[in-house]
């Protein structure tokens, strides 16, 4: 392959963030949606129209592209020798029913401006690069979401039906083959290290006026449900000491959980997203509730302790409420922690420019957890405008993507070269 | 008519409990139930059925049997005098879906009983003594509940189909036609008093060792509708300071109003029978919560000032949880105070048998809270196991139902022979 001469620096860097920005407003008006957002969910007609447009461009830009049995999009910008590493840069193009124009499009495409970045300078890397297309990172149509990097890091094995749930009934692999992405052709090389550039989808760095996060980790997620039994009775006749009220008994697990949660550090996450209250009649105590509790902490000891507490509050209800519970676990994701050697590659990209960078956790997860278990992995984050994002709302200035491209690519470039001593393994 | 010569009182009582406990196991075989309860949804074949073997009982026992527009039935022990007054003593004889043998088919079985009881001991009385079974008490099938004693009083008008509503979409009317129940024979006569014997549905009586309530009157009550209006946002993403969680402000609301409530009074009755929460998703921070609270208290001006205390406690999360609120009232039914001097009646036929006696608000509407606008009206109430309604489980001792039958049919003599001064109106 040979690379076009023009080694033109845009003002002083290797990325164009103007193209880059004109291709993530193309690729939005693929499932646009009235009010700005767009609807591309994966393995639908928008999400095929989708990959169909990034190949082509990832062919115009000389990369080799390969489709594995996941639907997983790999196009590959070749180094030196054949048998090199490969620097894996990506994210997801499929999105939320009402999502934004951002979330996983940047990570996807900003890898691609990096390739056209690498091949205008001319620079051959030791390492190839290799954009790359994640299927089903939301999760919407098919359960559960980081599909397609969870089968590349081998967490679910191919052709597995029971391993991915048609939620509504249309089943993965079936729409995989209809939109013309069911592949065989597996990237076997080895991964020197993925980056993965998204928005925030939080408010931290808005706040703090800051263009770039080095992300430092994503926190560890359990999901709880708590089932509360009490007993129906009359809301005319049955005084309060009489009374087995399962809803009191969860507001008040709600009210107090939330204390413990934010005592032990402000920065826990804790949301209690699903509850239903039977019988559910106005005149009625009520004898049942079901609901979740999703916390989040990047200390796995933090979301233990309070795990513990739950059970002890909810036993606790017995005395105080007359209502029995069950706590039960039905998600735990442990925390990560990404590569130390490519935060700070990344850190001296933004540093070289002058762009101001913090530290921070990811609140979500992302299909760089599934890569951080099998190979070194880190993530960049950009702001989102007042943290709103799966939402059509969801925004991120020209002048943040354009800065959180340049330093993707100047940490891509460090790392294809050989320059980041990173913990493989 | 003549009046049967053999005056024979059972141990010294008017009533015959056993025949009164035989009636009412016999009409529980009518939408018996598999575990002991009964199921006569109001204009049913089960309801139609059990009016039946009613009117027919009534007749052999020599009453006169009217049917009014709403199909309610009346069944007159006359008087000495053609245009004597009525003493009306009744309840309902339709159920919950998983009813038990007792609410409401009691008071109206009682007052059969006590027509028999009269007629054995040959006594004439200067009212007419009329028993009466209205019409969907407990609003299952029909919205809303009370709908024979509502059009009684005039609180509804007869053929108004926008007046009561067929829940699932069977009008009221028809089915009451198809039943056999559509009368046009209004009981126009005044009305001396009206008795109500009921089961407590509460566990008052039975914790008090008491077989014998003196109803002073009915909870007033007030339904309020609250929304809350925060924001959804990502469950992993937000940090507690940039939430807006509505059910967070659901739970908290919950928890200070109850602690106001029972502040205020122990005896207030709050209760949040449906909540709904949305999106409903797990790691979504709730937008949007609907919830009702259920207030009841004697008092009307206890009730004014926790629906103050509800506004105030709304408004104020807009700052602790900023979360905006609304309060709507969706019902209010004033507080009953039952006639004076019927509860005086009452308390001495109770004194002269030796069966202890205790005065208690009813925490649940019944009839006799639409007949006290109309009418001098007062209740009985006879104890509940385990203060259980609305069950198959439901269950009162048959000693307990036989000393509140005679109770009732000593009251109802008092007052049938002219014996009570209460409060016409």
């Amino acid at each position: 392959m040979d690379f076009p001469v023009s080694a033109q620096v845009k003002a002083g860097r290797l990325t164009d963030g103007g193209r880059l920005w004109s291709d993530l407003m193309t690729m939005a008006e693929i499932g646009a949606l009235p009010n700005g957002g767009c609807c591309r969910l994966a393995l639908t007609d928008e999400d095929r129209q989708a990959r169909d447009l990034f190949v082509r461009w990832c062919r115009e830009a000389g990369c080799e592209v390969r489709i594995d049995p996941f639907g997983n999009i790999f196009a590959t910008r070749p180094a030196r020798s054949r048998d090199a590493a490969h620097v894996l840069v990506g994210s997801h193009l499929d999105t939320q029913p009402h999502g934004g124009r951002f979330d996983g499009v940047l990570g996807v495409l900003a890898g691609l401006e990096t390739v056209r970045a690498l091949n205008e300078a001319g620079i051959e890397t030791e390492h190839a690069v290799t954009v790359v297309n994640w299927t089903n990172e939301e999760g919407v149509r098919f359960a559960p979401g980081l599909t397609g990097s969870s089968g590349f890091v081998g967490a679910i094995r191919a052709y597995d039906t029971s391993a991915v749930t048609g939620v509504g009934g249309v089943p993965f692999y079936p729409e995989l083959h209809r939109i013309g992405y069911a592949g065989s052709s597996r990237l076997t090389d080895r991964i020197a290290g993925y980056y993965e550039l998204h928005i925030e989808q939080g408010p931290v760095l808005e706040r703090a006026g800051v263009s770039i996060g080095l992300v430092e980790g994503v926190q560890g997620v359990r999901w709880l449900s708590i089932a509360l039994n009490g007993e129906d009775r009359h809301a005319g006749t049955t005084p309060a000491r009489d009374r087995r009220d399962a809803f009191m008994a969860a507001a008040r697990l709600a009210v107090d959980m939330r204390r413990a949660a934010l005592a032990l550090d402000e920065n826990f996450r804790i949301t209690f997203g699903r509850i239903g209250v039977e019988p559910g009649s106005v005149n009625t105590v009520p004898g049942r509730v079901t609901m979740t509790a999703d916390l989040r902490h990047s200390d796995v000891g933090f979301l233990d302790r309070i795990e513990q507490e739950f059970e002890a509050a909810v036993a606790a209800l017995r005395d105080s409420e007359g209502v029995d519970g069950v706590v039960t676990r039905m998600m735990d994701v442990a925390p990560v922690r990404f590569d130390p050697a490519m935060q700070e590659t990344i850190a001296a990209a933004a540093s070289e420019l002058g762009i101001a960078a913090r530290r921070l956790p990811s609140g979500a997860m992302h299909d760089a957890s599934n890569l951080a278990t099998v190979a070194p992995s880190a993530m960049i984050f950009v702001p989102s405008r007042g943290g709103i994002s799966h939402n059509e709302s969801e925004w991120t200035d020209p002048a943040q993507i354009a800065d959180g491209c340049e330093v993707l690519a100047r940490a891509v470039l460090s790392h294809a070269t050989g320059a980041v001593a990173s913990n493989s393994r």
